[in-house]
């Protein structure tokens, strides 16, 4: 298996991993957060399905097409989410985003020369398509993450005593 | 729903989540670390299994048998895990385990005033059966996020400039 399988093995599974944890959870797991200015699960759905829809597959064409010549259109972090969205529709949505740009990117058949080819981040400067699959997958995985610790302190006070053993609540 | 019904909301989820997650993933995800002395996603899983096996409802049916009269037996945090154990198998009796322990919770039928009910851990002291299962929750919640954090890592060097809006990465 090579870089861009290994990947998509995890790119494939974010979907599957989000709808375990998140589907038919009560509210109060899926819209609790961390503070003011803070997102709760049901937000980082909206973030995921925002990066989908503009981020990834569309910054990785404009590294093909256009390689330095075009910088990336800068991304949004802080999505318009259309309020009322249920979990369970995020979920749908972002699972069917996912599969649609997978099957693009397997498509696109990139080799290793293809993944060397570099592009212009509009803050952060040349970037290779390796790094850009690179990064799409690690902000999954820190997602996934964000999602549990968030949960997680929601159950700071109940642990009692344990706290001490739990890093996450720290 | 209830405190109790919340967690179990959760506890019900965790093999979904990880099976998500884990299971076909190949092995450069669920073998990599964070260095000597740390976990990887198959080590997590046979640690998970051993809670399942020895601690979490052992602890309770203490609890509800003898209150703090009878100390848990210690937890062994580093199961000694049979080698070879292939992940697949890691989240089949996982899931299984879990699936009988919460079985074996919901026969309690466990009311407000049980959740209350005090028994003495070995080392912390005097704990509640109510912070009992918020720990139990909990701890799932801090593993997801610890295979989240040990995979996002391994691709540390390879995001490039992008470490930078990662946090997970310092």
């Amino acid at each position: 298996m090579g870089f861009l399988e290994d990947c998509v093995a995890v790119l494939e599974r974010t979907p599957l991993a989000l709808d375990g944890m998140l589907r038919g959870l009560p509210e109060v797991w899926t819209e609790a957060d961390e503070g003011p200015e803070t997102w709760n699960a049901r937000v980082v759905l909206g973030h995921l399905i925002h990066g989908e829809r503009t981020d990834w597959m569309a910054r990785l064409e404009i590294i093909l097409a256009h390689g330095k010549a075009r910088p990336f259109d800068p991304f949004v972090r802080e999505p318009a989410m259309e309020p009322g969205r249920t979990v369970a529709s995020l979920l749908d949505e972002f699972a069917g985003l996912r599969r649609e740009n997978l099957r693009r990117l397997g498509e696109l058949g990139l080799g290793p020369a293809q993944l060397e080819l570099e592009g212009m981040h509009p803050a952060l400067g040349v970037v290779t398509a390796r790094q850009l699959l690179a990064t799409w997958t690690a902000h999954d995985l820190a997602h996934i993450l964000q999602v549990s610790r968030v949960m997680a302190k929601r159950l700071r006070a109940d642990v009692g005593p344990w706290a001490e053993y739990l890093s996450v609540m720290r």
